[in-house]
């Protein structure tokens, strides 16, 4: 590990997450390492673009290069490009709000957002990150995911968002059985009251989970009783079509790659 | 300069420009530096999610976590955030797609990007990066830059896009003085055949230009003797009342901050 790239990364960190803008002082201590040092490394940052600082407060703040990297990051992201065209059929077909996710850590980053045809304002979300355990498309991860990450996901402390949140990490691994026998992952308020999601994970050419599809919308329209089915059902097939095309292995072999247990 | 930390950036930069993914000597090879100083920082990268390696070729690309940090920065972005309501009511009064850009170096970055209200699929553009002088953004921002940044702008070999991109210097030397009196800038197809643009600057409160906001679109209904009064009348009343929201000096003292030559 190089330390003063770990030391600039955790700069970045920071500044993404404390608040708009930190001085040298605020870093330096929230860094625990000297003044100067962060001040280099804060110049540095700022002659690549990656950091900015203010006119009128000297303080610091993200610097406008980073939007281009984390647009290649998503420009040059197979399973990404792979699903726009499918992303804006299930969209259609389901008259949902359409998500493409991927797992970094224990959160789902969403890396495509497809609207719904119909509606209202919306924002875009790509970029949004959100704890695996709190939607549908961290659990169609979850369950597909060979043992060692599956594993690692149900060990660590799962997220509370809504009083809904799954927290129970028994109860959270019987789940993903069902989600991986039912093929699909559905959300019910976990992440936000009033809001659901269906999802299934998408395989590539390795045969092990790339991602995930899904929809996103009010828990009214997607979990009522009737539309559900024939939402999930759209979901699977987009999410198997979507695997196709990233060369996976065809849909009889995909199970678990650990292979102790076929859907 | 923490050179480390400097060639980290590099690596990012190579990966984000250079095709998807690279193997570590085809980075040692474009750096200059040797394999065993690339092979630690890239493991450093990819433990922060930077970068990501490969699984079948063993090769790098960029990481997911590059995503968050660069929607950090628009988050965080102040003449981004006042701009939504704007772009939103010009695209609305324009009927045509609005861009907000900031300079960084020597192209603008498109941070905002509201959709035209009617029509069919759009393209997202928030990230992209375009030459200065092929957009109607960029000329804004130049002809009301401090005589520093203009000349430093002037200085540099000229963007060819299209056969219409203007190149001669002194021409576009001119073109800015004709710009800073009108208020506007327009482009006639200098970046995309076909495309034009429409772009006024904007001020934040130290007076000094923060941006642009303009619309895109076809050059026939942009740039067509009729609309064009009409839309940069448009334009340019937002870019006012945006500057106005971000705190800008009264609009009679929104000239060059040089002082040597007024509107």
């Amino acid at each position: 590990m190089v330390q003063s790239v770990h030391r600039a990364v955790q700069i970045l960190r920071e500044l993404a997450s404390g608040g708009p803008r930190l001085g040298v002082t605020e870093l330096a201590e929230r860094l625990g390492v000297a003044k100067p040092t962060v001040h280099a490394l804060l110049r540095t940052l700022e002659i690549e673009g990656l950091v900015g600082q203010d006119r009128d407060s000297s303080k610091y703040q993200l610097g406008p290069n980073l939007v281009p990297l984390g647009n290649a990051y998503l420009d040059t992201h197979e399973l990404r490009t792979r699903s726009l065209t499918w992303a804006d059929a299930l969209a259609n077909r389901s008259g949902e709000a359409v998500w493409v996710g991927v797992l970094t850590g224990d959160h789902v980053l969403v890396v495509h957002h497809a609207f719904r045809p119909e509606g209202a304002v919306q924002i875009l979300e790509v970029g949004a990150s959100i704890p695996w355990n709190t939607c549908a498309l961290g659990k169609a991860i979850a369950a597909s995911s060979c043992a060692d990450v599956r594993e690692r996901l149900l060990a660590g402390e799962p997220a509370v968002l809504t009083g809904a949140s799954m927290t129970d990490r028994k109860a959270l691994a019987g789940h993903l059985e069902d989600v991986l026998k039912a093929g699909y992952a559905t959300e019910d308020q976990e992440s936000a009251i009033g809001e659901a999601g269906i999802a299934s994970p998408v395989f590539d050419r390795s045969g092990e989970v790339a991602g995930a599809i899904g929809i996103v919308g009010p828990v009214e329209r997607l979990l009522g009783e009737s539309a559900r089915q024939e939402l999930a059902v759209a979901v699977r097939e987009t999410a198997r079509n979507l695997s196709r095309d990233l060369g996976a292995p065809s849909a009889t072999r995909r199970v678990r790659p650990t292979g102790s247990r076929a859907s």
